[in-house]
């Protein structure tokens, strides 16, 4: 082991949090619902939770009792330049002097269409909304409306959001109804794929994938070598329409849609995350043969047209090409996700880093439960890196190789404090 | 006819609106989709459509031609205070100068939780999402999880969002299975809504209903005297639960919700529009015994807990307070459609105005087209009234006693111009 020798800081404590998230429980259910809880947040113990946030900035942001963090969640990605970023803030405020959500919208939303379809790969068009999830959704609507087909075709592992549609018959409130048309295959079982469309020749609307499997507990799994031309051929031999969620991974792999990096063509590809920095606006890009279908769907929302969002979309996407932050993504992420396995090497363990180093994954393989990870990334977010456990990470183009090289010596401590702890462990 | 003899202006033209929807209809389905295109926004031709806006301020805003309009439409409903709303603007400015949209929550979320249950009658808590329709969705999820059914009971009229399961089987994109569960009865039926609940006893999670009915397409339908709590104890004995969606009324009756306004109690409560006067943010609050369903349901969005909008919400609501807005919509609600009924009258029409005036309904009853209706409509539009045909109107509290006389002014112009158009309807 060549660590250097130094004593751990003490963790960070959350007594402030603590008591918030005591008035939270009182009004709100979980005190804090979905993936920013504590439970699915980090799958750690609330004690090692920091639970609220005071403010943000660039790459960090600071909790409610003062501590400060690394942060590689980015608010589970809308944080792909950094917190507060200015440019992106000026855009905004010019904006909002003049209008935001209005009777009729203000032509800054063709604007951002225009962009859209200049910098994605697959687009001729542009339809916005708010979450993932009401893009994700219309896509399904389009698939079927353009095939007078059911059938949907997911991978196991996926993600597309929290509708019923995309959830399991057995979750409280979905209805065996709701996912009546769903088939599941796995990522890059291409045979098994083959053999589905044959079984259903005729019934399938849609496949709706991310470019690669990113999931939730379980390493990220990369694309085969021609396995999405594969799968384009398919999808085109049996009329399928290939939907892509590029909601997690959209805009930090390619700026022209992860589609396009993966040396494909989606029929249609889901934005949002990375879209606007934070801004609340979600996207369906498309080709052209499927525009007239998408607007003969009934589909909208009271905010969908606010003008604010579509300013700091342009702003955002402006910038990224500036920077050409995928690129730069990806080599911060190398020089993280390398330092960190290197870290656990000292320390004699284990640690997998999968997936796009934009997005890493991490998994400490020392042992089977989850537990062992899970401790380390609660001494990782209790002395300032914010990780998390069993869900892909994000970058943004404010960390600096300084932030990765303290991450690096914060990961040397946390994995110090689990030897310590843990003597036997290998 | 009393009318005082007044040359009606010229009506507005559009030229830049008009090229930059050619722009926009390029790049985006139907160039503007939804509720604010032309043809579903006004149902009027595109040529007396303004398209697009340029600013918005107090009760006004601006097309991209310049042309000023008195707005009835408020962004359809969250404009509640008036555009660009000072108190609102300082407070979303102050707090997006410490964090939005952060890995884990401002309490500023819990803040707004708590005003939202000492201000809603029937709220013991409150889930914030970011569409009207994610918490109406929400809630028929709550109502299925809680009791283990699944037959949701809608009144025919209604209005409850763009998901699948709130559309028609035969609406594009729209599959049986999606609705399969729906029952639809008559609002004020008491009889026929019994005999749905006997036939279908054990059966039926929810019913979901706005408070009174102003949908599209019809006059409004307040409902009769007693029927709310017949319906209240009808749920109690089936073990039904009701679910109020206030998206739309919700704080223009009754802060305290629609439900209070009509003197009966909701189990579950939505809200969206009206909450944070334009600023983006959604709620479903409901009474205790199903805080923990909720909490049980896997739901959650990338922005849902952005502080901005809570920061926002909490001036909106504290304002509203001070101001008493329904108070000040009844009053300028009445002024106005007295006036408009009266100026319709003086030129030999019938106009009906229905429903409460903070969210009036018109219709000229002189033709059984709605050819008539939609002409008098471009006529106050090309004006600079921006009334809409077949949609229910919002009022805001930057109208003032003026606004509605100069709205009556112009409406008699228009009158004007239809009876010389027509001089032998009536």
């Amino acid at each position: 082991m060549t660590t250097p020798t130094r004593i751990p800081a003490e963790p960070y404590t959350y007594a402030k949090s603590q008591e918030a998230f005591a008035r939270a429980f009182r009004v709100i259910p979980s005190g804090i619902y979905g993936h920013q809880g504590p439970s699915e947040g980090c799958y750690i113990p609330q004690t090692a939770f920091p639970l609220f946030s005071s403010r943000a900035e660039g790459t960090h942001f600071w909790d409610l009792d003062g501590n400060k963090y690394i942060d590689y969640m980015c608010g589970y990605g809308p944080n792909v330049l950094g917190y507060r970023d200015p440019d992106v803030d000026a855009a905004a405020q010019a904006q909002a002097k003049l209008e935001d959500v209005v009777t009729i919208p203000s032509t800054v939303m063709v604007d951002f269409a225009e962009l859209l379809v200049d910098t994605v790969a697959c687009a001729d068009w542009a339809f916005f909304a708010k979450n993932g999830g009401d893009v994700t959704t219309l896509a399904i609507m389009t698939a079927r409306a353009a095939t007078g087909r059911k059938k949907i075709v997911f991978f196991n592992g996926f993600y597309h959001g929290a509708d019923a549609w995309t959830q399991k018959m057995d979750y409280p409130g979905v209805l065996e109804e709701d996912v009546a048309n769903n088939l599941y295959v796995d990522f890059n079982d291409f045979p098994a794929l083959e053999k589905l469309f044959s079984e259903h020749r005729g019934e399938i609307a849609g496949l709706i994938a991310q470019p690669y499997m990113h999931g939730n507990f379980f390493d990220q799994i990369w694309p085969d070598e021609g396995y999405w031309q594969k799968v384009r051929k398919l999808c085109d031999d049996h009329g399928v329409v290939l939907i892509i969620d590029d909601v997690r991974a959209g805009f930090r792999l390619d700026l022209a849609g992860s589609d396009h990096f993966f040396g494909f063509t989606a029929d249609l590809i889901c934005f949002c995350k990375a879209l606007a920095n934070g801004y609340n606006v979600s996207a369906l890009c498309g080709r052209a043969d499927l525009k007239d279908v998408v607007s003969s769907i009934s589909y909208t929302g009271s905010y969908w047209m606010s003008a604010v969002p579509f300013a700091a979309g342009i702003a955002c996407i402006t910038k990224m090409k500036q920077l050409d932050t995928p690129a730069l993504f990806h080599e911060l992420g190398t020089e993280l996700t390398t330092g960190l396995v290197a870290a656990a090497a000292d320390h004699g363990f284990t640690l997998v880093a999968s997936g796009a180093p934009s997005l890493f994954y991490l998994r400490l393989a020392d042992d089977d439960s989850l537990m062992l990870h899970q401790e380390w990334i609660a001494e990782c977010v209790q002395r300032g890196v914010f990780f998390t456990s069993h869900h892909n990470h994000f970058l943004n183009a404010s960390l600096s190789h300084e932030d990765v090289a303290r991450t690096i010596e914060i990961a040397h401590d946390a994995f110090t404090v689990l030897r310590a702890r843990h003597p036997e462990q290998s």
